[in-house]
């Protein structure tokens, strides 16, 4: 993570492959746009579209213009983000052809001399996942990702495999044409302010870290809520499912930078080193409680989605007690859930602390509660317990809140700029490295290989009553996330 | 403290000696007026009026009333409130005359019989601290304090002396005619609500008490600053100046609640017990230094306010630096200034939190502070170190806060509610015990015998700047008052 004075990165080119894709008119081109804005593009710099489509340079230009004026909140094709549209170029090819890689290699060599960009290269792969390793591959034996000329970068998106086989195979096939180091595997939620808050919010912050364990912290509870349903995706979706999709990616993520120990520095190996030591501490549930620990469910009227099976048997539901088995965390349950066609579309991460040790007041103390908003309104709010105001000693919770918007204004962004910028400097602090991507696979693996019975839960509910059942074993509960502070005073 | 539901006092009668004065007309009868709204008076309850003025019951209730339009701010004179004014009556007497008292008893016999208050009366001094020995001998000579016919209690309210020799004379006269647990003497600083709720904030939350402490806290500021002058108290306040008027009562007492260990129970000896304990702990400097931890300051233009001597030696600002000598604090200077004609009237503590022990961050993080603000917007506000959005990880100071006004509605009070309803429930919790007071004259007593110069200040200022000295000596300095949060996001 960049955390000099800003400054743009050096001279390159940006490849991106699926050019005219969905992922690419709607979150790459404005962040791409934003940084340009914002003076955090190289000044030498070239955007090359690369796709199946048949199009010239000049209609790819207008392709992106459209585009920035859909999708972009702050851009209005002047300046800097005009210069980045009118200097994009295009070329047609396809993605498994050795042709089109060498017609690539030379269109790159004379892009990049033109716009002098010192042969420094990020390959964006906005692709389908099964495309992954066919462009590595053929970028690779192209000569493509060697960096004796500049450097090579591979930008790729979840999903990395579909269990934890496949995940290493494909790690595998990337690792043959390329280092680890070249690879900036994306997951998004790193790209949220207030998931890279965690970090300045813990370790910035003396009073935090100290009360940061189990001495302090009763239990933590993860919740990526979504209203829509499978929608489009309902093919991929149901192939998928609620746990591959949310649990070894985002939320695993997620409880790393949570959970891990202070790093030596903001180095990005220091940083991955930590989250990986984090994750290989993991498991699912207490010892020997096993699937007991893993709730799974489907919302009513999933199976007549489109596309979707009659019978299929794919959770869009899920809910996990994760156990960290390190000295900070023991005896802290993580529960983690996720879902679509839930109550609310919210990601907040609600940290329960303990009980005073002792209470005095004869009426019970409200639980403190941190909770960090992801979205959709990015902030953090803690709750205290107050004294009611009048002649009697009686306790309310209260809520001590700042949202980034109010504080910071609401400069508009993707969440893409911040991974874009990174992995333009080379930065690889917040992309996942293999062995972490590896190490969520296998946290959830038993229970791919042995899922639970699936249970049915109401649209627009918080999941299932199992999904209840897996906190209350232990008399606790799902702290509410129905819009703001649940417990006014009286 | 009262910690049961909300419950009405038993049956009794007040005595008001002052009963046409100041204090009585703004504060006393509003605050009798909430509570009579509020349900909190007894339902057998007399209200009686002593005093030199020649004024029938019915002219008094008519005073009442018009104070009450005037100085109430929820009060329209129906239901419980209009009853308290209806039953309210009058007796004239001197304040050091037998006869008056002999005619007091006689009346309050018959009121009591009529009202049914069982021999229970709280006598409310509301009169210059010079009549204190006076009315307390003659109600004492007169049998009035004997509590075998009902129980009997005194309220009074600062100055108990005017150093440490005056002080420990009045308390000696004052338990010659009563016990200690009859006296009520009035703070009304602890009658503020966020000063109370430092109780609940400290004791209720798991998450303060662990960092409340000097491995975590830095140094502790406490300003008390106004921005009116001596106006009509001239000639009292030449004679007392800024120390002796505010440092051994309110900003001791807020020490005390600051800093003292948690109490055994909220039981009120409990309580005091902590305070008088922290207080035998307070020193002023750190050994030897003496006078050197003590500001004196004297506003521009002071010498020439009506009734103020030409040559006044009397500061109208002070600071102190103290320390507590014992294992939770040492270590912490806790810094403490009060003055007139200051910048802005405000009361807040600020709690300066030590940075983390190592910072990753090469951008300085922003320091934790605290701050509990009693007026005039009560509320507590924490400022952390938060990750500024954007690509690069820099870090800016936020404010989580929340006021009471905000979260729990205001339903306006004096200030003097919760007190004079303790008082009537026989509860000395937030009454400063005999020992206190006189601790808190021991702690000024050597700045009172060997002051050190005075320094000139400006009008609207914070201060003389040997007060920005006391802290800058250390590499300290006061946070900002002014307004808001003062450091925004670029």
């Amino acid at each position: 993570m960049d955390v000099s004075p800003r400054k743009p990165p050096g001279p390159c080119a940006v490849v991106i492959f699926g050019a005219t894709g969905d992922l690419t008119k709607r979150k790459l081109f404005p962040a791409f746009c934003n940084l340009a804005r914002d003076g955090l593009l190289p000044k030498d710099f070239a955007l090359v579209g690369f796709g199946r489509n048949d199009m010239s340079s000049a209609a790819f230009q207008k392709h992106m213009g459209e585009s920035l004026a859909a999708y972009a909140t702050d851009c209005s094709l002047v300046g800097e983000c005009k210069r980045l549209v009118d200097t994009a170029s295009y070329l047609k090819g396809q993605y498994d052809n050795a042709q089109s890689y060498a017609a690539l290699k030379a269109f790159l060599d004379k892009t990049g001399k033109e716009h002098n960009t010192g042969g420094n290269i990020l390959f964006y792969l906005s692709v389908p996942p099964e495309l992954f390793e066919p462009i590595v591959r053929q970028l690779g034996e192209a000569g493509m990702l060697d960096e004796k000329d500049g450097w090579r970068r591979v930008i790729i998106e979840k999903p990395f495999g579909h269990d934890l086989e496949s995940a290493r195979a494909l790690d595998q096939a990337l690792k043959h044409h390329a280092k680890e180091r070249q690879y900036f595997r994306i997951d998004h939620y790193l790209g949220k302010e207030t998931v890279q808050n965690v970090l300045a919010f813990r370790f910035a912050n003396g009073i935090i870290e100290p009360i940061w364990r189990n001495h302090f912290i009763d239990n933590v509870q993860i919740t990526v809520a979504e209203e829509l349903g499978v929608e489009s995706r309902a093919g991929y979706y149901d192939q998928t499912g609620a746990v591959r999709d949310m649990v070894p990616n985002h939320l695993l993520q997620l409880v790393a930078m949570l959970a891990m120990e202070p790093p030596a520095s903001l180095a990005a190996e220091a940083v991955r080193d930590e989250k990986s030591k984090l994750l290989s501490s993991v498991r699912v549930g207490r010892p020997g409680e096993g699937a007991a620990a893993y709730v799974r469910g489907q919302y009513d009227g999933y199976r007549q989605e489109n596309e979707v099976k009659a019978d299929s048997d794919t959770e869009t539901f899920s809910a996990l007690e994760l156990r960290i088995e390190n000295w900070r965390w023991a005896g802290v349950p993580f529960y983690l859930r996720t879902g679509k066609r839930m109550a609310r579309r919210v990601t907040t991460v609600v940290v329960e602390f303990k009980a005073a040790p002792h209470v005095i007041f004869p009426t019970a103390a409200p639980v403190n509660l941190l909770k960090i908003h992801i979205q959709p309104d990015e902030g953090i709010a803690l709750r205290l317990g107050a004294k009611v105001p009048g002649p009697q000693m009686r306790l309310a919770p209260v809520e001590m809140a700042f949202t980034y918007g109010d504080y910071f204004g609401s400069k508009p962004h993707t969440g893409y700029e911040t991974l874009i910028y990174d992995a333009l400097l080379g930065d690889t602090t917040l992309f996942q490295r293999a062995d972490t991507i590896e190490l969520g696979w296998r946290i959830v693996q038993p229970f791919l290989d042995n899922p639970p019975p699936l249970t049915a839960y109401a649209q627009k509910s918080w999941g299932p009553k199992e999904a209840d059942a897996l906190l209350a074993k232990e008399g606790r509960h799902w702290h509410s996330l129905d819009g703001r502070p649940q417990e006014k005073a009286p």
